[in-house]
């Protein structure tokens, strides 16, 4: 394949995505496969990932940037956290050098916050954040997941961030609790119905009363009939209701760019409005991590200059 | 055995406790095993009942009282809830009769509630609270475990109630959650501990932060290497801090009864205390169930005329 200035990798726990760029950063070819940290690390990283590069034709030298869990202590090679404040300099400096004879291949780090802000890391966040951080954007970031990171970006730095286990709990609730089988074999989530916007409300105004609402998800079942959607939509719109409470009292509810795609984008979109939040933008996170990456590689690979 | 007027029976989800009980209710025997519903489901009840029995060499004829899941639709016989408000004559007239040739088997009934109160169900802490019951308790108890009841006793009778998911919320996070790494290998919850103390405050003063507090347990123990007592102490502490935020938005902190056993009783007590709670009396759970049973056999079996 002709014209590639640089690959860029977002490989996680569950999945793994590559692109194909130009120096501009335009996409010239893409790979998707579930070939996560688990399934890797028995194949071997080197191995997947020059599969897939194989499979696009990619000539040795062309290099390589990556981001998320690759770079954990299970993944490839260890890419330490960067301490808060974190911008594109510092996680592209510190990115790690994964050996190889073919190619530059870097894992960029995520970002630890230690001391009176209280412990937190991320890793792969910080990435989707760097197009925000490049443009000057200064504010509140939600990005919603398993594992949701409100980000507070100033001066094209990661100041501060708080993750809430929301996706997670929702996980657990739904597979391993006494809600499970209240909700067994429901439909998606629909972001628009009243039970979702009811529990996202409950959620908001009354967080300390989570673990009753949880319960009565099941003696509604129990008693009610409850259906396997309606109780579904009321766990997902409790759990994040209650994030947004602990979100407003941490940042307030003023203007968000919201980094979220499909599903997630658009039940924090509803959310959002009605938490009363001011003006939320939202960011593709597909785009944005693929726009973090080309900007770590142009820093890094100084593509700039050989592509000038 | 002689002396034995009745047999009560305590049947569970993971546990079987039966006690023969003289007149006055004595204990003159007991009999405790990890024959919970799903053992004797497959080993079938009347077997696991009378192997128990026979043991203790009781005759054909004692009258047996049961409270539990063993009333439940997976149980032996189900006895459909009762509404509340709920006493203990409603309970008693409407306990399950169990088909036997050897003997009166009864089981009671757990209690539900509909309407605007809330959907929510108990069956087994009914029992527990009769004593209280009986004995013209008026004011707001407490049950604590898997499903935590907190209960609005007034005019003899189970007025309202709410369950809280704390105890399963705690064992799924410290098994099956990001949790469960930093808190692999702890030693049971130390009540006195500071951690514990920590945790509750913070559940208390800020339970919309539950589910960031909850990542913070595993970011303390990679960045900080949080020990494993120290963070399975503040995961305890924050889930109690939350139930007892929604609880006293609920009932107050008025008085309380606290009916408990071993390390639930220890750990309330002391977070009770820390949310201001006010006089808190504490009841051995075991031997409320045990009296409680004891309370209703008297009624179903007319023990009371027949010993007089």
């Amino acid at each position: 394949m002709g014209g590639v200035s640089h690959i860029v990798v977002d490989w996680g726990t569950s999945s793994f995505r590559l692109w194909a760029l130009d120096a501009g950063g335009a996409v010239l070819a893409e790979r998707r496969s579930a070939q996560g940290l688990a399934a890797s690390g028995a194949e071997g990283f080197e191995t997947v990932l020059e599969s897939h590069l194989a499979a696009l034709d990619i000539p040795d030298g062309v290099p390589v940037m990556m981001c998320g869990m690759v770079g954990s202590r299970a993944g490839w090679v260890e890419a330490a956290y960067v301490a808060t404040p974190a911008g594109l300099d510092g996680l592209t400096e510190q990115a790690a050098h994964v050996p190889s004879a073919r190619r530059l291949i870097r894992i960029l780090p995520g970002i630890a916050q230690r001391g009176a802000a209280g412990a937190d890391v991320m890793r792969g966040e910080e990435t989707q954040l760097l197009p925000l951080l490049r443009d000057g954007f200064a504010g509140t970031a939600c990005l919603p997941g398993t594992h949701s990171k409100w980000v507070r970006v100033e001066e094209g730095a990661v100041a501060g961030f708080a993750t809430f286990l929301t996706g997670e709990l929702f996980h657990l609730l739904r597979s391993a609790s006494v809600v499970a089988p209240a909700v067994e074999g429901a439909a998606p989530v629909d972001p628009a119905s009243a039970d979702f916007a009811t529990g996202v409300d409950d959620g908001l105004a009354a967080p300390e009363l989570l673990g009753r609402d949880l319960f009565r998800l099941r003696a509604g079942w129990l008693l009610d009939g409850a259906s396997p959607e309606a109780t579904l939509a009321r766990l997902s719109g409790l759990l994040i209701g209650a994030e947004l409470a602990g979100a407003a009292r941490i940042a307030g509810t003023g203007p968000v760019a919201l980094i979220a795609s499909g599903a997630a984008a658009a039940l924090y979109g509803t959310a959002l409005k009605r938490a009363g939040f001011a003006a939320v933008t939202l960011h593709d996170a597909e785009a944005c991590v693929r726009a973090g990456l080309h900007a770590a590689a142009l820093r890094a690979f100084r593509l700039e200059r050989i592509s000038a």
